[in-house]
């Protein structure tokens, strides 16, 4: 039944979908923003269904069942709990570290941000006008199976100014999941500079790696907790970002109390739909994470089995390592010297995200959080660019 | 079968609405946050379950097909359309004055304030850090039915610094829906004083008088157009504030420009179901909204026997007067001499909205967009208090 849903083409044509109205009138396959061509768990859609039958849709409000069933998740997924004082619900990940470098730091400050990385992410200090220095995530090098958060090269790069480091774990667009002895090093600098930290930790749940294990930023130690705010939601776990639903945790007052100061006003009131679906989805979606998350893991053998086909070996110039979160794929096309990769997949209809976005135009970001169906059309038009 | 719907009454306990939530444990009518205790039309119902069934919930992005809905429903409605490269989506009408604020006003502006009004606009320059005048609209005196703008009295009460005045038209909570004339000296006047206008209109499809007829703002003149920001939302017409959608109009670039880059990352993306709705619902609502209408102003007679009804002298203490637009009655309870109306009436088993909040505390707000059974026995309830 699960799995049933799971190969279904979706239909996304003519249905408000940023993903898709963008191609609409092209013979595109998007595999580009990152939501997932396959539905959200029955358990979401019976309650939203519930919601629209009886048909009253005025102001939500976050009910305290919302915030048990997010304490839960935390414990079953993370091993950890925040407390529910310092929870604070918001209509988005990227609102909540935008009004984070808006309330939390000053007009002269600098903020850190490490590239490739999410392009609300990259473009942030520019959009709320602070200086910003971006330094690279390091690629895996011969021997090494991933990327790494390089804490040693961050310390040096700091400067008196730099008051805040953006953190995205696991990491869009590369799929790694940091360990617990990078975020501990981290943590570590961050007290001894008193840096702020946002942790953006939108992918959370999305595990793809059987030994992977999430360290919520705050459970790191007391002192990450004092001075992060880290951010959390159901949208790309139970695919339902177009309903507006996320959380800060900030356990810090001192931090909490001018970011709420900050948000009056200015924050639209929590989103009726999406505080149904995430009391749903956290409180009945655990065993749909697990089949998804198997589902994922099929799409990415199928991805690796089609770059390593050995009657191809142009596909083997790709520079690729298997992530360990997320449902995307960050794909090192330099090698194909293709003049401008990204045209070239999308003239052969398939539309993946530029890596110039994340900061990086030697690749290109996959999204394979679809019916394994359409990875397969997908990679059959990349086959007639690479041969 | 329509008014068949307005007569039902709608359990909303337990399901996470603002304004059932807060007595859930009590037994109290809710009769406060202006939301409806009624069915959205069939038509949004429709399609947002359309949505839900097919299940993919990702990021939603405003078609084409909205702004046409949109623009052609304004034609209907006010006899009048903007340009759709006026338009700038928000994802409430709050956000969207407090960014206005934020953006096109400078630190040492004053914001000019009619009272008494929706308390987030009461609230604005102190949340927005800008200094406010609160000058309070006249109330009927003998021989006129309905309270007044009071252009006059605004013009002298003008300040070197004051930039930026907010109206809301029709007003909330007097129910108010300003004519051509009040709007063209409020333009003209202005205009003289180079102030920006920053115009509220949500309510703007809820006139219950039958000559009533609704002038947006930027209708009034080009010089209207060109200095000031309307917004406007379905969510109080169709029952749908739940869903996060609103629209400003912003006819000068000069403006338009710094609110859309003030909005950048710090704004959510249009929720999914609320693209949904809207366009539902302005596509298809007129023939719903008419009967909504009918049943508003039955329920406003109703009211206004009981407020009349010679057997019960002191509810003539009651001051009154019938709103032209909007679901809520704003009643002077001054001369009942209670204590503490708005805890008096709460003990009683009625939750109404006090007027202190709105900047006066001699009323309180009735919302009466509701079944008529539920208003009557709100009234039954409040009987109990009054005599
Ligand atoms: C790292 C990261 N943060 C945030 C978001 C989006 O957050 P929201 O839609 O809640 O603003 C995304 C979406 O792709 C993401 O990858
Ligand atoms: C005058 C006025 N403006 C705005 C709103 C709410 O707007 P939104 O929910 O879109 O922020 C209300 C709700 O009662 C209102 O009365």
């Amino acid at each position: 039944m699960m799995t049933e849903e799971f190969t279904r083409l979706q239909d996304r044509k003519g249905r408000a979908s940023l993903k898709w109205q963008r191609y609409e009138q092209q013979d595109v396959i998007p595999m580009w923003v990152a939501d997932m061509d396959l539905p959200a768990p029955q358990a979401v859609r019976e309650a939203l269904g519930k919601a629209v039958e009886l048909g009253a849709l005025g102001y939500g409000e976050v009910p305290p069942r919302l915030v048990d069933a997010f304490l839960n998740w935390c414990q079953q997924q993370y091993g950890w709990q925040p407390m529910p004082e310092e929870l604070v619900w918001l209509p988005g990940v990227v609102p909540g570290f935008n009004l984070a470098v808006e309330a939390l730091t000053k007009a002269d400050d600098q903020i850190l941000v490490q590239t490739p990385v999410y392009p609300p992410i990259r473009v942030l200090g520019k959009l709320r006008q602070r200086a910003q220095q971006d330094l690279p995530l390091k690629p895996p090098s011969e021997g090494e199976s991933q990327w790494s958060l390089q804490v040693e090269q961050l310390a040096a790069a700091l400067e008196d100014k730099t008051s805040a480091l953006v953190l995205c774990n696991p990491q869009n667009p590369t799929g790694r999941c940091y360990s617990p002895e990078e975020l501990k090093e981290l943590a570590r600098l961050a007290a001894a500079k008193k840096l702020l930290v946002i942790s953006d930790e939108i992918w959370a749940d999305l595990l793809l790696k059987p030994e992977a294990r999430h360290l919520p930023y705050p459970a790191v130690s007391n002192e990450a907790a004092q001075h992060s705010i880290t951010l959390m939601a159901p949208s790309k776990t139970f695919n339902v970002a177009g309903l507006s639903c996320a959380v800060a945790i900030i356990p810090n007052p001192e931090l909490r109390e001018p970011f709420r100061k900050a948000m009056r006003g200015l924050m639209p009131d929590m989103n009726y739909m999406g505080i149904l679906a995430a009391e749903a989805a956290w409180t009945k979606g655990a065993a749909w994470l697990q089949d998804l998350k198997q589902h994922l893991n099929n799409n990415l053998d199928l991805l690796e089995a089609w770059l390593q086909n050995p009657d191809h070996p142009r596909r083997q110039l790709i520079g690729y390592c298997r992530p360990e979160a997320t449902f995307v794929a960050w794909l090192d096309v330099s090698r194909l010297e293709l003049e401008n990769p990204w045209q070239a997949f999308l003239d052969a209809g398939v539309a993946l995200s530029p890596g110039e976005a994340f900061g990086d135009d030697h690749y290109l970001r996959l999204n394979f959080g679809c019916p394994a169906a359409q990875l397969e059309a997908a990679l059959e038009r990349m086959h007639q660019v690479i041969g």
